[in-house]
């Protein structure tokens, strides 16, 4: 019996709720928004939703009393119609840590005792601000991080190659938003490196694809969401099912002292262990550029 | 190998996409929409979400000489935004017919041979003036009828019997709209008859929670999406599995001589046999108005 | 976090633990055997099974501390063998009541607070003699009964209508065992009872064709495995994810005091409610003559 | 629409048989055995066994007329019996070579299109013999190789470093069979390559838990069937539905002219493209003493 909340049920949010739903990651769900009538709404066109699978999940709205009894908390709030006018996951920060400061409290008042998940951007960031305001151990709260612009690396590598994207082995590494970069020297398609076999210049050319995925999609449908709930489904799977798999998460980096993402193993305790990466000189410098626009962002607060 | 196309990226048709990858019903799946640049954004959102699955759906947009070999096409054309000043289907009416005036004939130049799957509102009435305008043969083109009907039905018996709304046997009928009733005389519970186990002033609730779901849902979040996308997959998985599942889809009933939502089983030719539901005097006189709500919208066009 | 343990991983446990590892419907599994070297063997073919997977379930062998704290305990010992030399399940119960005779101490023992389903034969003799044993509350303990021979009997009628057997609604009632039968009278497809659609001599014969499937398979195979798999399965699933599904499971029939096939509500805290059958006076008869050939095996212990 | 055709029904081809059928990787299924019975009772069991799914496999047995239309042809053919008595795949290959001098002419005749996918031992072998007696062209004539040997390379790391066999990145090269290796240079886990963090030592021993894993579960069970099942699933997956996924089959490298486990993208047209692998010097010893073994099989037939 696996209960999940979820934080802010606007595009990104129901999305995850559907996923969770359709693969039965869990066994209960409980939404919640600033707009309770649309937390009830989702929850009812859900379980309409899941007829006709073979389990049910059991699904409610809006019922604080039960984040005491959550094994994960799923924090999408968020106002993403400010990105409209802007290209910046910066800008995004003063609308998301006003909901920061309101849930932090009823987690902590709640004594929530599971996994807080992180998905609200600027991602790193709103995720060190969730432990810092909570005081809930590092381990138990992470953020997406760079699992999606991971996944939109494979998809660009795996169309150029054509090749099924799983088979792409590799990360992006340090800040869901503009100072992220893919570890190349560490990429590889049926055991061979990459970095060897294609030029500086493609592999710059990906980098971009990468990159500008996402503001293609927001300028095409105002907002993504489904390579970002698959990701999240994913984590929560890793979390809820205790599978110990290793995720590019947002997860605290001890070194730099900063949320930032880079590889960790993701278990029912949260954060098992990180994985420090092996990187090129060049790479590191983009690491060090990264963990400092974190930094410098999460100054602002 | 299974090709599906879809027709309208709104709401309705990206999570009935996202729905067919993340359960890979299909292998390939084309999208068309009215806004290019939004199927291009949602073929890129999707492409991200199905990374770390098994498999991996080969995603395209916008490109109509694919139609000619697709196996499926589900039509979801149409601007729900009409509803947020309006209550009744019919008022869509007037928006959609446009919609399939357009696609009706591409669909007979491109020589499609597959099933065709309307979703668009007002349902019944839809997938008949689709049928009339492609002159494909009746039973390669059928409508979602009643079936996210039926769901909310069992949604709401289940909800009032603790039990899984699966374990609730039995159909609504008729218009997938205002007219539609619950054929209580056929609803089973465990084997047991529901119609003689509860009151009718009970039963006629759940027929007012089943049509009113609907209208609850758009009031919060706007649209439906996950109900409806849930049936469309499970219709979309008969045809394309051929697994002649028996579902209340809107398919042209022979002596009413019009399309409306009742029993048939659903495979790889479409409607492969309809089952004449065995009413009451009180359903009978019900059906027979839904019949007459159709046939009076179709007259309209 | 849902752990499961089988007790013997013959054909059937085996294949029930393979059904459970590629469903992932537990997170965590316990395989005990009489021959602890099987055991091992099977773990340890089950950890290379579910590489690639999502998700991964750890599994661990012959270790009875582990009992305590399982959720579920899947009782499958039994030398299926002797049936190589006999028709009849009654034969099967001197081999198999030893087997219980052994386990219900070390659960009693173990204080094990889960729910147990039992699938060993004669099944609802053992179920009973498991019940009496562990002293367990009723609701608790719960065998597969009839949910295999329904299933067979759907896929019969499925194969004479050529309709999906999912769309073969109605149960097959009674012992599990010779004196099963079908209630026709509650058997639908599409809303159409059976019963006045086909002859008595057709609706004979499927019951035939149920009853017989279990026998040839023995003969051709030496055992049966995935049709009982896949039931118990379903059951797993139905109290791991408290999904509240009717089911025909052997479960406690106060009316007539003993175990036997029939609908129940199965949910995580096990048989929920039970759904006395509307029968015709025929099928009265029939149910009176499996209780009395339950009762009378169950006297033989 | 999928037909797969499984030529040997034993307990490798039937647990195949199950898992395709469960995971709804094809739509049709064929069973092939030298003893027909078996064939039947497998197609009994399987078809029962699906049942409460959302799809329906349609499965016959022993109709050799359907070869011709069939996607895919796997071979699981062999008398696994012949190991209790030794520890070396050589020794099956008098046993198994006749079966595919029995099936290669059948498969022409039928003039079969689709891909042959080969598990029978020794499997690079008998996947080149396969190809040589059908003619068929070597990119659609496959066996599952080193996969299984990969996955429980995986499970051993797994278990060692407590994390998720998944994340283990790398392959087994070479036979499936004595002279099998882990090329250890290309495994990472997190992105660190395993080589530079644990001891020779230790990885060796982790060799030997992936080779040995075989033979331990053939004396606890007498044959395997799980682990190679999920593997041959897999393969059949990437075919059927064009994933292009890269997988270490046994597919032909030019370089060294013979069939032999190493990464190939597989996709609908079979192997698509192979990889050679960057081997250490010490690898690419091991690799050269496997290529011997198996051409000095392969000169045996």
């Amino acid at each position: 019996m696996n209960k999940v909340a979820i934080i802010g049920i606007g595009h990104v949010g129901s999305t995850v709720a559907y996923t969770l739903v359709s693969r039965r990651i869990c066994s209960e769900l409980v939404l919640f928004d600033q707009k309770p009538k649309l937390a009830e709404a989702e929850r009812n066109d859900l379980e309409a939703g899941q007829v006709d699978h073979t389990g049910f999940v059991k699904i409610t709205a809006n019922d604080e009393s039960q984040l005491a009894t959550c094994d994960l908390v799923i924090f999408s709030a968020g106002d993403i119609s400010i990105l409209e006018h802007s290209d910046d996951r910066f800008d995004e920060l003063t609308y998301t840590k006003t909901a920061v400061a309101q849930w932090a409290p009823k987690l902590k008042a709640a004594n929530f005792k599971g996994i807080l998940l992180n998905i609200t951007n600027p991602c790193d960031v709103i995720t060190q601000y969730l432990q810092a305001l909570t005081g809930f151990p590092k381990e138990r709260v992470l953020g997406t991080g760079t699992t999606l612009d991971t996944a939109r690396m494979q998809v660009a590598v795996g169309h150029y190659l054509n090749v099924a994207p799983n088979s792409v082995q590799g990360y992006v590494l340090g800040e869901h938003g503009n100072s992220q970069f893919v570890a190349w020297s560490g990429v590889h398609v049926g055991g061979q490196p990459l970095a060897t076999q294609l030029s500086p210049e493609q592999l710059a050319q990906f980098e971009v694809d990468a990159r500008q995925g996402a503001w293609e999609i927001l300028s095409g449908k105002g907002y993504t969401s489904y390579g970002i709930a698959n990701q999240a489904a994913h984590c929560a799977a890793a979390i809820l099912q205790n599978t110990r798999q290793v995720l590019p998460v947002s997860n605290f980096d001890e070194t730099v002292q900063c949320y930032v993402g880079h590889p960790a193993m993701v278990g029912a305790a949260g954060v098992l262990q990180d994985y420090p990466s092996q990187l090129t000189t060049a790479e590191q410098q983009k690491w060090q550029t990264s963990i400092d626009t974190i930094k410098h962002m999460y100054a602002a607060i």
